[in-house]
């Protein structure tokens, strides 16, 4: 019996299940997400890519950035995803739906799907709304009957549909009924404040997929309990056909259901299809560009995606991994587009170097020599406390260094920094540089506050003076990890730095046990970096004569 | 009707639920985690003061660390936790248990309780053990066997439990007969792999209930579904007496349930008693204080325990929450600890600032007006980049400060700091130091390896000249993170500094944009935090006359 990958579940196997991606609307709710229209576009083209059903946009009536993105898409050509553009039921007490701005937007927008959240939890309808439960039962059966007559397809959002199930049955049930019977084509069960059990959550699809057909339930959860896919998965179990989540589980408070866990455990292990087998593959892809455009960082723990799922740190796991992956694997690595990582032994993976390194010089294969040496080499980098995942830059000059393709464009003579208590003069902290290019060399200074932002603006200084080139490159993030801290201030650390040219981002790292050190190599990675891509040639233009001082720098003693 | 804090749940209301945390052995299995003899110590202080039943500190047969860690415990009192050594079964085909080196070692570690892992899936005792069903029964009943001859009590972890169940439910049974008829008292179900469904892990769960009565079933999950705190969940509801975690769900892989979200479910939402009313409200505390212990960014979107788990940023939800907070809410934030903010509001936890104050001048109370002022102190404190959840020796100083009881031990007349590339004479780095202690000036310098280390060294040695005591106090963490990265170079770090004086630990945070900056108040603060508690007299002792320079630093110019 194969264990890696089997159907484990009762849960329809062979059925079809729609999955709605909310990254765009219920995902930009996260505290510390802000996407802007562009970044909003290309997570609608990845999700389209990847093969997504619907996609919920945005919300075209709250905000200017929803309305023009609606505009924008109206000329987008997209594979097979369906837009949804996202609203709620007319307001209590309001005349007619026609008159409610928000379900005019949603009319008006160029999506073919409307999807609108409406209250299935009295409590709500008292204390929110503060109208009577028949006037919220109308609000429904109209909003959804005015979309229809638009010309939509509508998505009803039962909010708070566990709670409300919990507190009163019929009244939640009514709710959906008001839907339902107005056309909504889906009833999305929703756990809006995500503190529903999974039993609960049982009970209360079984209810419903009871009374309206499997093919008509929806759900969507919230993670403030912590088992938002679990209960996702639950529904499904029980019938729903519809499933919403958000890539990574972006969202309000603690996050939305994570699509990416969804989709692999209803088509790996229900057997549901979502989307093309051939697809999946790009699951761990898919979960890390959106991190990026949400500049997030990825979270390396999290299921099937992270870089940790299928790590394995224990002697007696790798072992055992060794003998038979599925022995301490749920899934192949492969199927989601991940791979195991070995962290103690000496295998560490060469298949995976030689993956990475055939994308930087696709001539190398995992067989060539060059493969073992980049692997050996990797891994006394790795040893001494690089990190390539996150500095793609330097592992590429790294490659390149190694297979002697690199060559050097500036040359550091000596750098000095010096950092002052209290500050003279204005400036605590001043750094001066000298470099050299093709025998010319050239010495500059620059101020800042703290000595890696004052070295980072000489070396600056230093190299645009012979590759004007770099002047539109600036840093957009800088991190700084302690690694075997235990060491205390002599511990060495990881530094990793974020450029741009304002097209492009790349990332370098450096590691020594002096910040500024293990600073300096990773500003020189993403300098050369960018000379590299711009076809910068070598070896520049022409600089002043040696020796010159552009700032006065105070002399070395 | 009450909304918050209703027990919602059908689990057992009113029952204990015993809490076995394993942070110390199976979360430090986790990438990333790298845990000191004294990390260990600490986590395991933290875990008896919130009132933790069990506490797997190590394999003492594994590694030195853990050997020498329990030979440390011996000497710890604990209020209320028991200590637990895990190891495994003997091996297969050994002749007699007491000639296992790893059982030996459980036998012989200083904790009442054993928990030992043997396997409960045919598939992994045909492929791995590559021994019979028959042995590997044996071996369970005659290890468990041993250890309770030893003296200690057992708990049998039930390694692959749902996976075997699945597979060859008599087997998988067949192995708990053998652990209990040796006399283990719990019988730990273990989702080793981390795979496992809500339904499925409900009906082995319930199945092993039947057979040996709930009070020895115990639950362990992974979470590599992204669903192991709904499957411990789930177990607990079909009777489990017992669960397994790791605090913030830190663990191989995709990591452990999480213990901070299980307590949290298990006591408000089912009931159940798993801390003293009391404690549940330092949940967010013991979660962060862990995080910072395994240098590991705190996750902000936790369930319950992070900083965005109350966090409203809709319009309409924030409008809702205002009106009643149960909206939009699964539980109060204060029952945790946690507390609420509303992204564009300026409320903020003040009960929670009293509730810290108090621990250190318990005269303080929540009304009187010196709270006010250091919760608005603190959260201009805490918007400026400092986070005293890890460095409780500087959040003393700081309240301290406030309250006026305060005394300056020594003052900075100035420092300066040299880093060169390359190194002159050897050192790279140096740093000149000049202080101030009862009008009388010291001035001397000292290299390192950074600046940070320099500078450290100079400090110390200008100290000492004054405080002989501090001679045997050093420091042995030193943290980074740089927080708002966006800013890149100029970005804000925070430092976190551990000290000790050999008997006693204690840390101290400092931030500013310039890292030797947030250095020398992390340090100063440690220093100053040992001088005070030492009870040192002020102004110091007799130190050189100002000026005179201990060791021949270089000028400023």
């Amino acid at each position: 019996m194969g264990v890696h990958g089997r159907i484990a579940e009762k849960g329809g196997a062979g059925r079809r299940l729609e999955l709605l991606d909310t990254t765009l609307r219920d995902g930009a709710q996260a505290r510390g997400i802000s996407f802007s229209v562009e970044d909003k576009l290309k997570i609608v083209k990845c999700l389209d890519d990847f093969g997504i059903a619907y996609i919920e946009a945005g919300n075209p009536a709250s905000n200017v950035k929803d309305a023009e993105l609606f505009r924008r898409l109206a000329g987008v050509r997209l594979n097979s995803a369906k837009l949804v553009a996202f609203g709620s039921t007319r307001r209590a007490g309001a005349a007619s739906p026609g008159g409610d701005a928000g379900l005019a937007a949603l009319a008006g927008a160029c999506a073919p799907y409307a999807s609108i959240f409406g209250k299935c939890w009295d409590y709500h309808v008292r204390e929110i709304l503060k109208t009577s439960n028949a006037e919220n039962l109308s609000m429904i059966s109209e909003s959804v009957a005015y979309l229809i007559a638009s010309g939509k397809r509508v998505i009803f959002d039962a909010e708070h549909f566990f709670d409300g199930y919990a507190a009163n049955p019929e009244y939640a049930m009514a709710c959906l009924d008001a839907a339902y019977g107005a056309g909504a084509e889906t009833l999305c069960l929703c756990d809006t404040n995500g503190g529903a059990f999974p039993l609960a959550v049982r009970g209360a699809a079984r209810a419903a997929v009871r009374r309206f057909g499997a093919a008509r339930i929806g759900i969507h959860c919230h993670n403030d309990g912590g088992m938002a896919v679990a209960n996702t998965m639950v529904a499904i179990q029980a019938g729903a056909a519809h499933a919403q989540g958000t890539v990574n589980g972006y969202g309000e408070r603690c996050g939305n259901a994570d699509l990416c866990a969804i989709i692999a455990n209803a088509q790996l292990k229900l057997g549901r299809r979502c989307v093309e087998d051939g697809k999946l593959q790009e699951l761990t892809l898919l979960s890390r560009t959106v991190s990026e455009i949400c500049n997030i960082p990825h979270d390396e723990k999290a299921p099937y995606v992270g870089a940790n799922a299928f790590a394995h740190k224990g002697g007696m796991h790798i072992d055992a991994v060794e003998k038979s992956p599925p022995s301490f694997e749920h899934v192949d690595p492969e199927q989601v587009g991940n791979s195991r990582s070995l962290l103690m032994s000496e295998v560490s993976g060469r298949s995976n170097v030689a993956r990475r390194v055939r994308k930087i010089a696709p001539e190398v294969t995992k067989a060539a020599r060059i493969a073992a040496d980049v692997a050996a080499r990797l891994k006394q980098l790795e040893a001494d406390g690089y990190q390539f995942e996150g500095a793609e830059a330097s592992f590429e000059l790294e490659i390149k260094k190694m297979l002697g393709t690199y060559r050097q464009f500036f040359e550091l003579v000596s750098f000095k920094v010096f950092v002052g208590e209290p500050a003279v003069d204005g400036a605590g902290t001043a750094a001066w540089i000298k470099i050299r290019v093709g025998g010319q060399e050239y010495i500059t200074a620059g101020e800042g506050e703290g000595p890696v932002h004052a070295l980072d603006s000489a070396i600056r200084k230093s190299v645009t003076h012979f590759y004007p080139q770099i002047a539109g490159m600036k840093l957009t993030d800088y991190k700084v990890r302690v690694i075997d801290s235990d060491a205390a201030t002599a511990a060495k650390v990881r530094v990793l730095i974020e450029s741009t040219d304002g097209r492009d981002s790349w990332a370098t790292v450096g590691v020594s046990s002096d910040i500024i050190l293990a600073s300096w190599k990773a500003l020189v990675d993403s300098i050369e970096y960018m000379l590299m891509r711009a076809g910068a040639p070598w070896p520049g233009g022409a600089g002043e004569a040696a020796g010159s001082a552009e700032v006065g720098a105070p002399g070395p003693n």
